[in-house]
């Protein structure tokens, strides 16, 4: 889709584009949106779910997109009634979405962001919802501490901020506490790693759901045993409901 | 726990104090809670999940107790860590609650109420959340709109607000669609009703999981279908956790 005529410091890489369908974490759970996957990521997480965004040799998919081009996808999906969009990746961050987010805005719709906190970006403070998913240590990353504050910081009080962090183990778990006692205002949700993510090219592999719903009940006796009556427990909802599946 | 000076004005008719642990529906779904369930009902719903606190027949389960016996409850069990309260019955607005809610914010605890809006309470105005749930066509019971609004006046500006609509079938989808439409400032929860609901004996009682789910995704295809993006879509979270068990 990309024209000859695309300005490559405007071009968004994209991975996918589907919904509308609803949030299946975190703040917005449960509200209907549209998905635009970026593609590319300065991580890899061991665990990642969104590996055909995120892999380079999956970057052949990846198509480099202008806003109007963007924009017609996501009208066309959501019938031109303005909605969330959750714009998600891969990093998201890596991506120039001040423009599309712009655009969408003189449109009525919203975006929430969600990304490791890894680059600030200015035209994060243009967010409606920004979620910033440090990685703790079960996903093999190192979390630069700084960078994350400065995400903070370029959001300012534009969108609403959270902070959402997959929790596998202990470790993990006292990761997500300390990093949150970094920024003690902003609201902390805490989600049950998925230990069977979906291979890139298998959208029907099986899931451990047990194995989900075991994490998901020690994350609540956790939380509870600690009196950390701030954090929200949250599982993924949509593998809840449609296992690995992509695109819904 | 009734003790022979309390005042029969200001006891509370409790059917169980409990958690904490995460509240499982709703505009609070994750966050951990305590809950205060109140006995009593001036409905009597089809599909009513909380049988233990509605019907006549357990009155006899459900004991008069004053704020300082309940409270002591609620800080045992949070441990004196203020935490959000969930008050649910049965209808806990028959309830009176004003000084509960008082003794508990000095303390630094919050509270959330859901009610059927049959009952409007100026200690509404008192609350941090209020979870309106007017009951749809399959529920069997009739719904008195101006005791809605009333219950919306009484709130004010006080509580977070929002409308919460179980829905089994078409019929009550519409239902929702038309009271959302009656009060449009307020945000709407959609939730697949539970068509096996614990019989109030029965803490084991088989779910019907995969009806609950076929239900579930129903209502996101309904509401993406008809674009209703304002509205959020939710099953009940500790109903795919635990089942039907009480107490969790």
């Amino acid at each position: 889709m990309s024209g000859p005529n695309l300005a490559s410091e405007t071009a968004i890489r994209i991975s996918e584009i589907f919904g509308p369908t609803i949030q299946g974490e975190g703040v917005l759970i449960g509200q209907p949106t549209v998905f635009v996957r970026t593609g590319g990521c300065d991580y890899r997480c061991s665990w990642c779910d969104s590996l055909h965004a995120v892999e380079t040799r999956f970057r052949h998919d990846w198509q480099a997109m202008g806003v109007e081009a963007i924009w017609a996808d996501v009208e066309q999906l959501s019938g031109g009634e303005p909605l969330m969009v959750s714009l998600s990746g891969g990093n998201p961050a890596i991506q120039p979405l001040g423009p599309l987010i712009a655009h969408g805005h003189r449109r009525g719709y919203r975006f929430a962001l969600e990304t490791q906190g890894s680059i600030a970006r200015d035209w994060f403070a243009d967010l409606d919802v920004l979620v910033l998913s440090p990685k703790p240590p079960s996903s093999g990353m190192e979390t630069d501490w700084a960078a994350l504050a400065d995400c903070l910081a370029a959001a300012g009080d534009g969108p609403q901020i959270v902070l959402k962090f997959i929790v596998f183990d202990e470790a993990d778990y006292a990761y997500a506490k300390a990093a949150a006692a970094r920024h003690p205002q902003v609201s902390v949700y805490l989600q049950p790693g998925n230990h069977t993510p979906p291979p890139p090219e298998d959208d029907d592999a099986r899931i451990d759901m047990e194995g989900i719903m075991t994490r998901m009940h020690w994350l609540v006796d956790r939380v509870v045993e600690d009196r950390w009556f701030a954090a929200r427990v949250l599982p993924q909802l949509h593998v809840l409901l449609w296992g690995n599946k992509r695109g819904v």
